[in-house]
C-alpha cells in the first residue's frame, strides 16, 4: 500500500473541534487506500505557555530541561488526535518521538534528526493504524533524554518520517493555502505557486519566507520527498491541492524569477576606516564565528584614506567593512567587536537594526543574465538606496532601509512579472 | 550518603512561585547533606484540563491514549522544578518515568509498578545532581507505551522510588499538615496523629482517607518505608514534621482506635428473597467481578418467607443479600443484576446511593473486646440506624443514612477519646 504522511500545525489543532476537523482530512486519505503517519504540533498557544514558564523558571536555563517541558505540548496532541480517530472507527495510535525512536543530536532546543527507525511504524501500520506522532521532538541516543528540533520543527519531523517510510508524498497542512509568489499581506497581487523547486523553497525558507522550516526543506531535497503545502481549512471533502515542492524537471513552464522573500531580522555592522591588511577579515569574523554568531551579507569598499591620516609613501590603505547579522545577535556581536577595537584596528563602529533584506529567488536566473542589474534599476527608480547586495546562482538579495519594505517588494514583484492577472 | 525522596502533589506545584517554595525545601535538606529525588505531581488543575480534552475527544476512550495524554502534566513540572533547582545553583535533572525506568503494569489508567532499576538515579546521585522524577507515571516494558498510575498515584511513585534506592525515608508534601485522627472539616476537634502504623493507614486510606493513596501505603508497608505526611507550606527554614507512618513497634502510646474515617463514595443494593440454595452467592457476586465490580460489605439475612409464597414441606427458605459497591459502579451493577433476575431468581432488587460508610481503626482492637459494641450502642443512642457492619482485626465499619454523617464521625470520635484537649 502507498504511504502519505500528512503534517499539522498548532492552528489547525488548536482544540478538539479542529482536530476533529483534522481527523476528517486523515479519514478521507485512509478511504483513498494509504496507510497513513500523522505528524503534529503543540495547539497553538501551548508550546508559548510552556517557554513562558521555563522562561520564568530560571534565566540562563538548561536546554536539556527546557526541551524535557517543551515537548510536552506534542505529546497531548497526539494522543488527543488518536483518540478522536479511533471515535471516528479509524484505528490509531499515538507515538512519541522517543518511541518512534526518532534519534536526534544532542543540540538541544535546536536539535538535528540523526535517523529515525521505521520498523515500528512498518509493524504498526501492518496493523492497520494510522501513526500519530508528536512532531517537533526526538530522543539523544546515548543521554536518552528528549530533545526538540526548534521552532517549524514539525514540519522537519513530518519530511523526515516521510523519506524513512518511503511515503508517496508528505502534506504539510497549515493556515495558508500553498506558496506565494510573495507575502499576500505585503503584496496583495502575489500569486500562489502550483510548483516550486526544492532549491527555490531552500532559498526561500532561508532568506525570510515562514511556511517551512529550513532544514524540512533540505531533507525534503535530499530525499526526494514530494511534499505539498496546503490548507487545513479546506473542507476535508473537497480539499485543493496547494503547492507542490518537487525537483525543478517536474516542473514544466519555469520563471526567471519565482518568489520575493524578505526578512527583517537583520541587523547592519559597519566597521570604518580598517586597516587593509592580510588577516583582517578573519581577526574580525573568526571571533564572531566563535560566539556563534552568523554573519551573512558581507561587503569591503576600499575607503582610500589612509590610517590616522598620515600621508606619504609609507601610508597604509584603510578599508570599510559592512556586514549582516541577525537581529537577535546584534547587541552581542557589537559588544564583542567593540571589546576588540584594539586588535582589529578600526576607526570607528557603526550599526543599524533598522534594515530588511529582500531576495529574488528564481532557478531561471542560471541561465538568465543581468536580472539582478534590473532590480538595482527599477530600485533606484524609485529612490530606494541599497545598502549591501549579495548574489548566489539561483537568488539575489538587497539590503535596504526597513521603511521601503513594502515599496520594494511590490516593486520587484511587478518587475518579474509575479502579479495575479486581475 | 543518606538518600530522601520528597514528594509534592499539585497544589504545592500550582505556579512557578509555589515551585520556588518547593525548591526551597529541597535545598534545606540538600544542605543537611542528603541525596535527593524529588518526585512531583502535575501543577494543580492542569490534569483535570487534560482528562476533560480526552473526554471530549472520544466518548468511550482508549486508556493507553488516556494515559498518554494525561502524564504530559508530569513532564511539565519535573522540567520546570529541575530549572527552579538549578537556577538556585543546585545540580537537578529531570526524570520521566520511561527514563528511570519505572516499569508498570498495562493496567492503563491504574498501572501497578513493577520495577524501578535505581542503576542510572544511582549513577544521577553519583554526579551530585538531586533526581526531579515525574510522579503518576511509568512505561510498561512489552509494549514501551506510557502508563499512569491512577488518582494519587505520585504518592506510589514516591515510595516506590524511596524503596527503590533504599532510602532512609519518603517526605509525602501535601496541603495539610499530617495525618489526622479524622477529618478536621467534619470534627473540629480532629487531632494531629504524631505517628500512624502502616496498618492503621493502610485501613484508613481504604476506608475513605485521601490524605495518601492505598497503593503508596501497601508499598511503604511492604518495604518498610519510614513515610511522613506533611504541610509544603510551612515555612521551608523551620518546618514542622507531620505524621509518621511507621511500624508498629515504634508506636508507644498505643490508643485503642487511633482514626475515624468516612467514604461517601458508596452505594447499596439489596436483593429481595433470593432462594437460599448452594452457589446463589457466586451466582451473584461472579457477574459482578467479572465486570471488574468491587463488592465491599456483604450482609445476608434468612428471610424466612417461601418463594412465590409457596407453603407446605416442599417449600424453599429466602434470604435477603445487602452489600455495597462503590458509588461509580452502581448504576452498572444495578443493570447488570436485573438483566439477571431469572438466573439469580430474586423477588425484587433494592438500591440506595444516599449512604455512608463510617469505620473506626485502630491496632489496639486486636487486643480490646468489645470495642464495636460500644460503638452500636453509641449510634443507638443518638437514632442512628445502622444498615450493615463489617469488622476486621484493626477496623469496624457501618453503612448508615448519609444524612447522620457529621453526627456518626463526631459520636464515634468523642466516644474513643480522640477529642483534641481545648
Amino acid at each position: 500500500m502507498a504511504r502519505l504522511v500528512m503534517k499539522f500545525g498548532g492552528t489547525s489543532v488548536a482544540n478538539i473541534e479542529r482536530i476533529r476537523n483534522v481527523a476528517a482530512h486523515v479519514r478521507r486519505e485512509v478511504e483513498a487506500g494509504y496507510q497513513v503517519a500523522v505528524v503534529v504540533s503543540a495547539m497553538s498557544g501551548k508550546t508559548n505557555e510552556l517557554v513562558g514558564w521555563v522562561q520564568e523558571s530560571s534565566k540562563i536555563y538548561d536546554p536539556r530541561e527546557y526541551d524535557a517541558v517543551v515537548a510536552s505540548g506534542e505529546q497531548v496532541t497526539s494522543g488527543l488526535l488518536a483518540l478522536v480517530l479511533q471515535e471516528m472507527g479509524i484505528p490509531a495510535r499515538s507515538w512519541q518521538g522517543w518511541q518512534v525512536p526518532v534519534l536526534t543530536s544532542d543540540a538541544h532546543g535546536s536539535a538535528r534528526i540523526e535517523s529515525i527507525d521505521p520498523a515500528r511504524l512498518n509493524a504498526s501500520f501492518a496493523n492497520g493504524e494510522v501513526a500519530v506522532i508528536a512532531g517537533f521532538q526526538g530522543m539523544h541516543a546515548q543521554t536518552g533524554r528528549l530533545t526538540t528540533l526548534g521552532r517549524g520543527g514539525s514540519d522537519t519531523s513530518a519530511v523526515a518520517v516521510a523519506a524513512a517510510i518511503g511515503a508517496e508524498r508528505c502534506d504539510i497542512y497549515t493556515d495558508v493555502d500553498g506558496v506565494y509568489t510573495t507575502d499576500p499581506r505585503v503584496v496583495p497581487k502575489a500569486r500562489k505557486l502550483d510548483k516550486v523547486s526544492f532549491e527555490e523553497m531552500l532559498e526561500m525558507a532561508s532568506l525570510g519566507s515562514k511556511v517551512l522550516q529550513v532544514r524540512s526543506v533540505e531533507i525534503a531535497m535530499l530525499h526526494k520527498v514530494r511534499t505539498f503545502v496546503r490548507s487545513s481549512f479546506d473542507d476535508p471533502a473537497d480539499p485543493r491541492p496547494g503547492t507542490l515542492i518537487c525537483e525543478e524537471e517536474e516542473i514544466v513552464e519555469q520563471q526567471v524569477v519565482t518568489g520575493i522573500a524578505f526578512s527583517k531580522d537583520e541587523a547592519q555592522i559597519t566597521l570604518r576606516r580598517v586597516a587593509d591588511k592580510p588577516g583582517v577579515a578573519a581577526a574580525i569574523f573568526g571571533p564572531l564565528a566563535d560566539q556563534n554568531i552568523n554573519v551573512d551579507m558581507i561587503i569591503q569598499v576600499v575607503s582610500g584614506q589612509t590610517v590616522s591620516g598620515q600621508t606619504g609613501n609609507g601610508e597604509a590603505m584603510t578599508t570599510d567593512m559592512t556586514f549582516t547579522v541577525q537581529a537577535a545577535d546584534y547587541e552581542r556581536a557589537m559588544a564583542l567587536l567593540t571589546k576588540l577595537k584594539p586588535e582589529i584596528a578600526y576607526q570607528a563602529i557603526e550599526g543599524a537594526t533598522d534594515v530588511v533584506k529582500i531576495s529574488a529567488i528564481g532557478v531561471g536566473m542560471r541561465s538568465h543574465a543581468g536580472v539582478a542589474a534590473r532590480a538595482f534599476r527599477a530600485l533606484a527608480e524609485k529612490g530606494v538606496n541599497i545598502r549591501a547586495i549579495t548574489t548566489s546562482e539561483i537568488k539575489f538579495s538587497v539590503l535596504i532601509d526597513k521603511d521601503y519594505t513594502e515599496l520594494a517588494v511590490r516593486t520587484l514583484h511587478s518587475l518579474y512579472g509575479l502579479d495575479k492577472v486581475a
